[in-house]
């Protein structure tokens, strides 16, 4: 017996949820979840199950594909740990949040590596058996940066997600572009507001009630990527913008580590910038 | 064309799904939205689906009669405009809440009448050119005073809920089988904390940093019927519990209205003293 | 016996304490609550206390400026119910929530009255016997518009506070300086993201997990105002704009409501364009 | 320079922040923050400052001494690391979570040892340098097995606070009474709601909407003590009670962090089961 995450997106038609659902009834799989959305908007459908029972992935893939148009997108997938590499500069607390998760078992994941560009971290990281490869930009140009960061990345096979921990540089779109919708990211405020650089001061500046932090996967456009998670906190005119982002980083952490969790169990479509998360 | 809503509940079974997408593919229904649940503890399954197309409803019972078993709950909304009756005695914030969102046209409600213990609220209903009843309990039991609040309601026709906005005094079990599963109340606490009299008064002693409201059906067992939707609200030692009330109102209000809403919307299930909400 | 609100604001310098709490001591005055705060980017230092006792108003003043810098700002405020005028459009939820309350003897008020440029509130207004004038923007400019609107308002003395109760219509900068720090507004989404027109519908097409409303007063620059208060509801892929505009009806009610209680108890001090409340 | 805490506890009487700012004054002190409050029902006033200037800890808790009643409790910190002991059985993530902050300096606190009745996360602290030591329970009656642990502790000198961060075991009386008003818990309920054994199982049960943690003192009522600080997170009919329980893991630690740094902060006074913090 085996368990599937059964992934479908296609333009909405009549039938999808039938045509599907016959082909698991035929198959004799039990349902153990079904997740179904419309975006009437785009007129998109997207569809989440989980299902187990005695099939193959190939040939319950195969059957999906005989019934549903061809424009349709079908992921049958067995759950197994992905890899993914995380990024970080200085800061202990995001990456730190990965790593206990990581080590008590909570996270479908092998961590291949940290990469940053400080070794700030690396005695810390190597507490965990895991990987530090520092690639420091000093004297380096942004893409020359990049390049050394990429060759370190690509020395690993299958990567799926690369975690931006609080990697405090931007990236260029040659990058973006060599991981698309791989990069998971963390930014210090709740996006749209406060896009760019030190949040928290723009955020102290501005005399908010309420501050936040935002995961999304990354594009080319500067924390403008599909949202995945977000989450906020209450401030008042006491906090200075260091308390805001003392304060910050729990939200941060927790945001960050929900979103990749998201991830690692498939229940994350993107589409027209968006997310649809079952 | 027409639109119903759609809600199944049954022991859990292999295909039904299957089942019910075949009868709404050859009926040429278009799935407007769906939500499927199975309550594995317990063995059962739980759907509803938004559907339109041309077909009459007694037509659509009668194809998924045809094909799920006996035992399965099926049924077949038109949305139309419930009919409820509110409860209160003498605050104005809940019964207000309901009120100015019936006047402003955001509840499938009419309403039909408000019954109170006393009079206080009888010149701000008016407003509203809705029923007024006062029912005093002086001088009667519990029962008498009950019966009498029977008798008023029970002059309606077709009563879908009973909405108790804050209604201060405890029902009999009577009361509740001649309403069985209609009411809905608000209680001040996150329950099943500060169960009974005065639980603002209760959180202040406890000294707690949350406080919050709860709505739920009632039942027989005073504050333990089905829970439908929960809030909370921060406070701190500077609050006394005359300013939780307070401070409570703003969450009791929203809390019992956005449950109504659930109700009138048909999105509940209730099964084994719990709610499953679509 | 007289309870009092002593509210002072300086340029922070030591002793402030010190002087003023030893005026209260010389004139046997209880200290109900005391709130300091000393905003040290701007060395500027805030004070609010509740104090009793047998003292009159101005005598207490008096010795507080006898022993404070001159350029200290001083008020000792006896509480009563302040004068406000609220503005509306077409939206009942904000609005009626201020009357709700009002009726419920919650605010610590007079609605003079309720100014729109539409006549659809009327009869609800109405319902609660306050004068309700249509101001009708129809084939005026907004200097014009705006003109008329000055001119009924300014037929009643002593106005405190104008509230905004989702007026929507952009105010010119003649307006906000006729009415400067009194007015209030409430916009529909947690500054500074998506100002301007329409936030639900920007906030959907960011693909923002999280909305929000955001009560603060008006300056010259559009939605740049001090905050005074702001609140946050979850949501998903699942809202369409327009349930998020449904949803955000209860934050923006909420937050409107406590940003005014805040303001008619005088707990906000302005400075630097931001707000303490204490 | 020398920057100071200083908590004054004392029942209430009039001229107590003249005394306590008029010794500031007279010291030549800079007050950087200052909090009061008076707890009218028992009559009891609390205020916690921090202040900085030439002055010496001794001397002016004497001059404070000097002025204010007998019965005033009076303390002049300065800030320094405290000693912390922490308990665990068998979960890392509150325990990692302490970790963690104390990896990256966020703790104003030294960590001495890591007890547990289990050796399952002694590799894991072992990473940290921190000594772990498994005190079994095997073959030991409870106080019997806390006599061994009380014996562990007492070998390190001035031990500031005790963490319970999911140390699964109740504590008896003589443990609680040997380090009063020293222990600190996280309970994974929002208390009193779920008090006792496996509170997501109880949540599940009762079908709430909110699930939260609880982090309190302990005294010898089991789940009574103190509570310092509550947080919440919404769930629904989807969660199973393990779900519950994964999710919660995020509230405990933060919780429990969170009322750690105010204790270490000297943020907490306590009376009358309460906590007033600043």
């Amino acid at each position: 017996m085996s368990q599937y995450r059964v992934l479908i997106e296609a333009n909405d038609a009549k039938g999808i949820v039938y045509k599907v659902s016959t082909v698991f009834f035929n198959h004799n799989l039990n349902i153990l979840s079904n997740h179904e959305f419309v975006d009437k908007e785009n007129n998109r459908f997207f569809m989440r199950s989980v299902v187990d029972g005695d099939v193959d992935l190939t040939e319950l893939e195969q059957s999906l594909n005989n019934v549903l148009s061809s424009d349709t997108s079908i992921k049958v997938i067995a759950p197994k740990k992905k890899n993914i590499i995380i990024m970080a500069t200085k800061e202990m607390h995001a990456l730190g949040d990965i790593l206990v998760r990581h080590e008590a078992g909570e996270l479908e994941a092998n961590i291949l590596a940290v990469v940053s560009n400080y070794d700030k971290l690396e005695s810390f990281v190597s507490k965990f058996d895991i990987p530090y490869i520092t690639v420091s930009h000093e004297n380096l140009d942004r893409e020359e940066h990049e390049d050394k960061i990429i060759e370190c990345i690509q020395r690993y096979d299958d990567i799926d997600y690369i975690v931006l921990a609080k990697y405090m540089r931007i990236l260029t779109p040659k990058f973006v572009e060599t991981f698309e919708d791989k990069i998971i990211n963390i930014h210090h405020s709740f996006l749209p507001a406060f896009i760019g650089a030190n949040p928290y001061k723009q955020a102290y500046d501005r005399g908010v009630k309420i501050i936040g932090a935002t995961s999304h996967f990354v594009n080319n456009d500067l924390d403008e990527g599909p949202i995945i998670a977000q989450e906020v906190i209450h401030v008042d005119h006491a906090y200075s913008w260091k308390d805001m982002q003392r304060k910050g980083k729990d939200v941060e952490k927790i945001v960050l580590s929900r979103a990749l969790k998201l991830a690692l169990e498939d229940r994350i479509f993107v589409h027209a910038n968006k997310t649809v998360i079952f």
